[in-house]
């Protein structure tokens, strides 16, 4: 390795891990300006298959979710520092699924009963795919999972993000996106996975298009830039060929954004499932990988607006009415 | 009147009334298909004018905030029926402002000082306004208020919007869309009010670009549905311009949506004052016109992510790092 940064490594076969923990030995160490290659493979650690059915959603080992790759360490970063992480290339591997878990999600009262939806994605430069005859979902491959390691005293869970990135399950940090994060513990020690190939804001029913994802980064040391959380810089367009279409939009309104939330999301399920020929659980997926969540108002007190905005130019073909 | 729907009533000389009532008399009664018009005062109801000041802010009579032109019967209207408000027209009167007024906004503890920005909008046609030399804001006219009459015992405030509507602040209440207001009170009782050009998704620092408004308004009566809160069809885009350009992006993670909003909007601030050439106060400015607030993940439990979105397409250069 020299200090030019002109180097790639590729952590596709270092063994994942499945926790934030400084203790962690790193499985690379880079500097400035080396590019990270890895393939992701989905948030079960392949315990599920294009074959999988709901069933298959009962018997996972839990304590295999989230496998992350990494660390890697970046010489002479800091805490304090600012980690740049720009996505040079994500693409999916043919497939992916979409599922409701019992006991999460926005909506887990409403839906107690695990589902699964497969998703046939196609070639990898395929970027749209089909959810039956009903819809067609532009896919904008991204990492759901991208932190620098939290200055922990003991080894902490992958599911909840952090200021320091994480699982920030973050629609746009997709090709070309650069997103920045506050180093925490010295080398920063990045990890990544949770691969994604579509997701609405909010990702309501708790997954996305969970997939298998190749990714390409380049890591960029800022060291006299610090920040108080992720940030990032993408180009648009965020709703490629749906953005000047029509959209509906669901609204909950009331002293609490989370309840809000969910009566828009509610609505929203509703309003679907009641237009096109779909149950409310595939409405309620097809809404967590399409339809995006908004605080309309947050000023108006005591009382919020949260919103539900779905492209109507998802649709195969015009609402009933 | 008659029962076709076609007359068109104008309410703009009607007395402004400053709380929802169900005891108001219509000041006009009208059925499925007819238009009201109306020219809407801006929220101080005349109390500021383009020449006004910072310190202008500090001797409104707040009793006369929110002057709400109606309300209006619907001719035959019930609780559990739908009312629809397709905007077939909205223009601005050439200027606005946007106030900040103490004790209000998301970030009230960071900005207690009053803070007056006058808009000048130009022509009812003109589509962009100047910020200064430093960004382009493009108008989308709009009533932030726009409801039919809960059903209260007693006269309740304008400020908090509710299922019923009200003022939701949504700033996709444009011309060409249709909103959707499930109805309270026997003959619906419509009123509107609240004039913006320009908001961003949150409204942050508590005020629009607020200015006098002239709208146009179809009125449609569903027996046959029922909604739980407010819903609406908006064609797109939803950010003429600067959709297909750069996004910054900052995000506030942690259990609590509001101190993630928070949070997000702060940094949002801090970077935008630190890259262009305005002070924190023009930058919370702003972002209250021209950025989004979204919920980028709600079920990564026990922590969500809020994002604030700004379109760097605004800027009239580009930013300095």
């Amino acid at each position: 390795m020299t200090s030019m940064g002109t180097r790639t490594v590729d952590v596709s076969d270092c063994t994942p891990h499945h926790s934030w923990d400084p203790g962690l030995a790193p499985v690379a160490v880079v500097v400035d300006g080396d590019e990270v290659h890895a393939t992701l493979r989905e948030i079960t650690d392949d315990q599920l298959s294009p074959d999988a059915t709901s069933a298959d959603l009962l018997a996972l080992d839990l304590s295999r979710l989230y496998p992350l790759l990494g660390p890697v360490e970046v010489e002479g970063a800091q805490p304090g520092d600012t980690l740049e992480v720009e996505i040079l290339s994500a693409s999916h591997r043919g497939w992916g699924f979409t599922a409701v878990l019992p006991g999460m999600g926005l909506l887990q009262e409403d839906f107690p009963d695990p589902y699964l939806h497969i998703w046939d994605l196609g070639e990898p430069s395929n970027a749209v795919a089909r959810f039956g005859d009903i819809a067609a979902v532009a896919l904008r491959p991204f990492p759901g999972t991208v932190g620098v390691c939290p200055d922990v005293a003991a080894p902490a869970p992958i599911m909840p993000p952090g200021h320091f990135g994480g699982n920030i399950d973050c629609r746009d940090v997709v090709a070309g996106s650069r997103l920045f994060l506050p180093v925490q513990v010295p080398g920063a020690m990045l990890s990544i996975g949770d691969g994604h190939s579509a997701m609405g804001d909010g990702e309501v029913c708790v997954t996305a298009i969970e997939s298998p994802l190749d990714v390409a980064l380049r890591l960029r040391l800022h060291k006299d830039r610090s920040i108080p959380g992720p940030q990032l810089l993408v180009r648009g367009p965020l709703h490629p060929g749906t953005e000047a279409g029509e959209w509906y939009v669901t609204m909950g309104v009331g002293p609490d954004l989370m309840a809000a939330a969910k009566d828009a999301t509610r609505a929203l399920v509703d309003w679907t499932a009641s237009r096109y020929a779909i149950t409310p659980v595939e409405a309620y997926v097809l809404a967590s990988v399409t339809a995006h969540l908004r605080i309309t108002e947050i000023v108006d007190a005591p009382n919020w607006v949260v919103s539900a905005y779905l492209p109507l130019g998802i649709f195969s073909s015009r609402s009933a009415g």
